[in-house]
């Protein structure tokens, strides 16, 4: 069949919610590629229309970099100025947020550098005075009005546009690259809004991240860019490279981390991953990443989002606290997958699912109410990690940096270990409670009906618990530096602990044990850092959190949300280790009816429309004649519906009593007998086949690796049932003491 | 059949130069896996083992990287030192190389560091004066002497112990971790004659480095240390996991580019690349560089070989001269490929080849006596690299730094650009003639029967010519900063053009032409420089001579010494393009005689060994009977002779009359019959079937991504035809206008 005709419109396409045929799809992308290099040795137009062809897929890279690089750009400096409207405005230009605010300011010093005249808060701007309890109630007031406000917009505006646009949008798009199709779900609608309710979820102050959605963002306009090319639009394998390279540009983007981001697409996201697309994904990476950079929306140059200075070095001993780190990461994940896929389950099955705008709105409340007195939670979550991964130098004015002899400086010039002051002790118990409240509302507030991310809070968490240890071990080495495990390399006066690392490696351990992340997760830390000192404490803590977390639970955050909404998604990390064969697995069972098959020359199309309309079977086997059940091909349901009804339309004299003939040639029909009709163009003629006794590892492993739909199964030769992917998912889920019926989709 | 019981020795094994059948050896693991698991219920025993097997691959991965780090350092010290060897010796103890000889001499100053008492050259030890034409003459003869000495001990070791240490070993390596079987290639011999004879080859001076080879002794300490676990000496899939990793750490090790390793391993080398063995990969690779690092053989605490300082920034403008590196390194790498592929060819099929000893020497000699008089030739390549990559600092004494006004810094402490002196002229004519000797010298070198690298020359080359261009742009923009093109960024008196940036560029260019590397170059070379600056002229650079390459050939160097050597490697990387089906490359053709086959039952012992020793195929498949061609099973030649083989000696009564069963249970036999031989456990019960019009395309993609040996072909569910993995790479090279017989092995 010659697919570049596409004889009969809807042949070759799939329904939504259908899983796509890989090896199909490549052929297809083969004979275009074929036909195209065939005929551009014929005119000089052909050969440049083949050129244009070969390069359309680097230029299209190339437009997703651009794209989605500036939507980050955008959305970071709406997020930036929407968070700091909470708070106050600028007299000098509302469109300024307080940074830029006071930038411009003539009369603001180093020292005060976050206070200026021309930036007001709220209870300045009403009340005409910042002091007093007043005040204080004017500005929580307004914090919390702004909160609900900007969360109300965002959960009406998915409610109302594109419901696909909520949550973080990872685990569809795991999903769709594995070679599903939810249609809509990457159109230009969800884009639209995405962008818009992100900055307002973002806003809103709710415990999330941009991060996760940002990888929606850029898959989104990977989608929509691949319609400006016919290569790209009409083959759906063709799509998902371009999809897989689209996500590597969106972490590269959400962190400043091109390669990292190219690894997290092919460790974490990707399913069919060519070393093309690994080359074409770095370098939409780095073009999302540098169109970032010519953005420069922290107004600091730099890349990356939590740039770390400090390039102290580490002693071996703190692998010890540094494994902590990594058991508290796994924990933490362990607790967080099982918590929140409970409450969703609770969403999704009981009346609380009906509300998603009072929902929103609730936790928001409470968020905003809990948050506005500390400082540490009323600040955005990535400042608080900015902040958290900092080194005190001299001039930190924060009160994490309020150690005793703070302008002390030893012999080398860096800052040595130091008491810690009043501030720190304060700062600690804040973080504290901001830590169990990070812990409990992200449960609540991942899953809810507005986009949300999970990897800042989760960095977050692991940020908090890093420098409380951090700091914890550093005052511990300043008063005992004559214990055994410190006098050899602690003396006093040096600066041998460094704070900002702990919490560098608790916020690797914590998005380790969440998403179950290992070398994108390390190389994306390491970007951070750009160098390789700290990278044997990451790589520690990393494993360590992946460890844990896997004893407690096999499934990363993103898998068991992809469980939970019954997709179709084959895993292709697991071993499937059961001792189950094929014949165990196949349809019909021991007990059932035969299966339904065509014969090749003696059906008519009323036998078969009897068929197609007593059973709901995706396709079906065409063999030889029902006594040998010799198999010579398969054919889908959907071809074979447009099919009929098109012959019936079009071919004269089609009835309910022509005979269908599968074969190669039908032979010489008697006079005064309807025409027959001949569908071996939509048959397909080298189906997958194993046997009955083949062990259901290996059919998964075909499954995985070719990306099949279904797979014939015979015995000796004959014709014996049928396995799909979705009774290879529904074993898998049987074998792991799971509910089978959870798989809901083809 | 229970593997794990292995109930006939020999059973499952592999022969020397046979491909290993994938899908079998994944089952095998999992079979004893599955084993493991269920009996760790039921003793504390069982589950300590079952624990200890799974941390392994761990323990696994932290011996390799010690070990190779290890090797890599001995490696480089040794062959520092005997670089060194050929220009004088160390007074103050032979074992200090000529930079350690001055660091521990109280003479020495800091400008003259290099000149200390206690190094003497040869002239001075032997003619007691350094100074003169009789002096120079001396040190040239000894130059000479040495570096046949080395060369004549390093080919003689590899012919005489071990024959594989020759090449760099990166094509075989492929092959093996695609599934083939070299015994000996990984071994200890090999290991311990590679890692003494790798010294000498790079220390005679020859255009080669040590790089390519580091992979092939990373590679052996992984294959031997496979065996002291189970899990890995008893499986082959397992081992070529190891493998994979031990490949990244070499290298890891090579460059101190842990990341860019691990890409290269999955990017070059590896075939069967799951996201287990990234990980632990990463691990190896990591472990390896910091043991090199903490054996310091640079002297310098760096990881890194070429380490690179200045972070100036580039102009839009200068992508176009890193383009034309991008050129540059694309026509050098095909002329490379072809020319030196021609002459190994000539050396496999002409006399040449049965004198490696002295073609070693010859080149070796001609090397020695065009290398000494011009400096950049007499210093290490890698030194050279070093030199050019380094951008001119103030205190810079090489002649490359040979500016006027010198001591001139601009307002920013900056060094401008400056008229070029004397000294660069001449170092312009030196490196000109160094390019030209390199890029003959290095055809001939590699491929002689010692270890030779390429990536090192290939990069010299490189250097060479982006060194040339940057110091010409540097002139040009000197001279001409009012033309338009450079008024707009390059104004008098500012440092505008770094010349080591385009060395860098260069590097990058020639050797992605030569090996066809994309990403895995690009991230080794961004480890160099530790930041984001570069990286977009190195990937512009590196697109560019992939591109202009792939144009004049499509083969990089090592799948042109695989295809040379006629190994049977399945390409992943390249798409099978041409519309042929199953049935025109199945056996047999379409007028040979029909397909060898067994019968299931009724066949006797006499007319199985008749079929074994009439033909010479590798398996045959086994039928229900002969008429009806419905297939059964797959049965393997060496498992059949084996078994017949042990039946026949230990099996009471078993005859040449005996009939052999494939079926599970045989029926019963009248007496005085012979007893009979059920064979049904060495039968595999899930061969791979595709029909007969199967587009070669997918069974090329079933073959490669299952890793198969053979598949069989049927017909309307009747058994047809075999189509082996050499038949699959035949038909490739066939439809690619090569030689189908340059195929060797299964």
């Amino acid at each position: 069949m010659d697919f570049l005709e596409e004889p009969i419109p809807g042949v070759g396409t799939y329904d939504d919610f259908n899983t796509i045929d890989w090896v199909r799809e490549k052929s297809r992308d083969r004979d275009r590629h074929r036909e195209i290099t065939n005929k551009s040795k014929e005119s000089t137009w052909a050969l440049i229309h083949s050129v244009s062809d070969a390069f359309s897929g680097w230029l299209l890279m190339l437009l997703i970099g651009l794209l989605s690089g500036s939507l980050a750009g955008l959305i970071d400096i709406s997020a930036h100025w929407m968070t700091d409207l909470k708070e106050g405005i600028c007299t000098g230009g509302f469109w300024f947020n307080h940074e830029h605010c006071c930038w411009n300011s003539e009369h603001v010093t180093f020292e005060d550098r976050d206070k200026c005249p021309e930036w007001n808060s709220w209870s300045q701007l009403i009340i005409n005075t910042d002091e007093g309890a007043f005040a204080y109630i004017v500005n929580y007031f307004m914090y919390v009005l702004w909160a609900l406000l900007f969360a109300f917009l965002a959960v009406s505006l998915v409610k109302v546009f594109a419901p696909y646009a909520c949550g973080s949008g990872i685990p569809e798009i795991k999903t769709i690259l594995s070679g599903f199709i939810i249609r809509g779900y990457l159109g230009k609608w969800t884009l639209v809004i995405k962008t818009i309710t992100l900055v307002l979820a973002v806003s809103s102050g709710l415990s999330l991240g941009k991060e996760g959605p940002l990888v929606h963002v850029a898959c989104c306009c990977g989608n929509i860019l691949c319609h400006c090319f016919n290569k790209y639009r009409k083959n759906e394998a063709k799509r998902r490279e371009v999809l897989s390279a689209a996500a590597a540009a969106g972490v590269s983007v959400a962190f400043g981390a091109p390669i990292g981001g190219v690894l997290f697409s092919l460790e974490e996201v990707s399913y069919y991953f060519p070393l093309k697309t690994l080359w074409r994904s770095f370098f939409a990476a780095l073009v999302a990443a540098f169109t970032l950079r010519s953005i420069n929306p922290f107004g600091n140059s730099r890349l990356v989002l939590f740039y770390v200075e400090f390039h102290t070095p580490w002693h071996l001993f703190e692998l010890v606290p540094f494994i902590l780190l990594g058991i508290f990461g796994g924990l933490w994940g362990a607790l967080f997958i099982r918590t929140n896929i409970a409450w969703c389950r609770k969403r999704k099955t009981t009346q609380l699912g009906k509300y998603p705008v009072i929902e929103v709105l609730i936790v928001t409340a409470i968020t905003a109410i809990l948050a506005f007195p500390n400082e540490y939670t009323r600040m955005s979550t990535s400042e608080l990690i900015s902040e958290l991964f900092n080194d005190c130098g001299l001039l930190d004015s924060s009160k994490l940096c309020d150690y005793e002899n703070r302008f002390n400086t030893s012999k080398g010039g860096e800052l040595p270990d130091r008491p810690a002051g009043v501030g720190v002790y304060s700062a600690m118990w804040q973080l504290a409670l901001t830590l169990i409240l990070k812990i409990v509302i992200t449960i609540f507030t991942f899953g809810m009906k507005i986009p949300s991310g999970l990897f800042i809070p989760s960095m977050a968490v692991g940020a908090i618990a890093g420098r409380l240890l951090g700091v914890g071990m550093e005052q511990l080495a300043y008063y005992h530096h004559d214990w055994t495990i410190f006098n050899s390399w602690c003396s006093q006066g040096a600066d041998c602990i460094t704070p900002g690392l702990y919490a560098m490696v608790g916020a690797a351990a914590c998005l380790g044990g969440v998403t179950r992340m290992t070398v994108s997760l390390v190389v994306i830390m390491f970007e951070l850092t750009g160098g390789l000192e700290y990278i044997v404490p990451l790589m520690a803590a990393a494993m360590t959190s992946k460890w844990v977390a896997d004893a407690l639970g096999r499934e990363g955050i993103y898998d068991a949300h992809i469980r939970l909404n019954g997709y179709p998604f084959l895993e292709a990390k697991e071993e499937f280790a059961h001792k189950t064969l094929a014949m165990d697995v196949m349809k019909p069972r021991r007990n059932d009816p035969l299966l339904t098959v065509l014969t090749q020359d003696s059906m008519t199309v009323e036998d078969v429309e009897t068929i197609i309309s007593e059973t709901t079977y995706s396709g079906f086997p065409v063999v030889v004649s029902r006594e040998s059940q010799r198999l010579v091909g398969f054919v889908l349901r959907r071809d074979l519906i447009i099919s009929i009804e098109n012959a019936r339309k079009k071919q004269d004299g089609v009835v309910s009593t022509s005979i269908i003939y599968f074969t190669e040639h039908s032979p010489p029909m008697p006079p005064y007998t309807p025409p027959t009709l001949k569908l071996r163009n939509i048959l397909d003629l080298s189906p997958f086949t194993v046997t009955d006794l083949t062990p259901m590892e290996i059919v998964v492993d075909i499954f995985r690796k070719l990306g099949l739909r279904q797979c014939l199964v015979t015995h000796n030769g004959r014709l014996l049932g049928i396995i799909t992917k979705k009774d290879v998912l529904k074993h898998i889920a049987q074998m792991a003491n799971q509910d089978p019926d959870s798989i809901l989709f083809n």
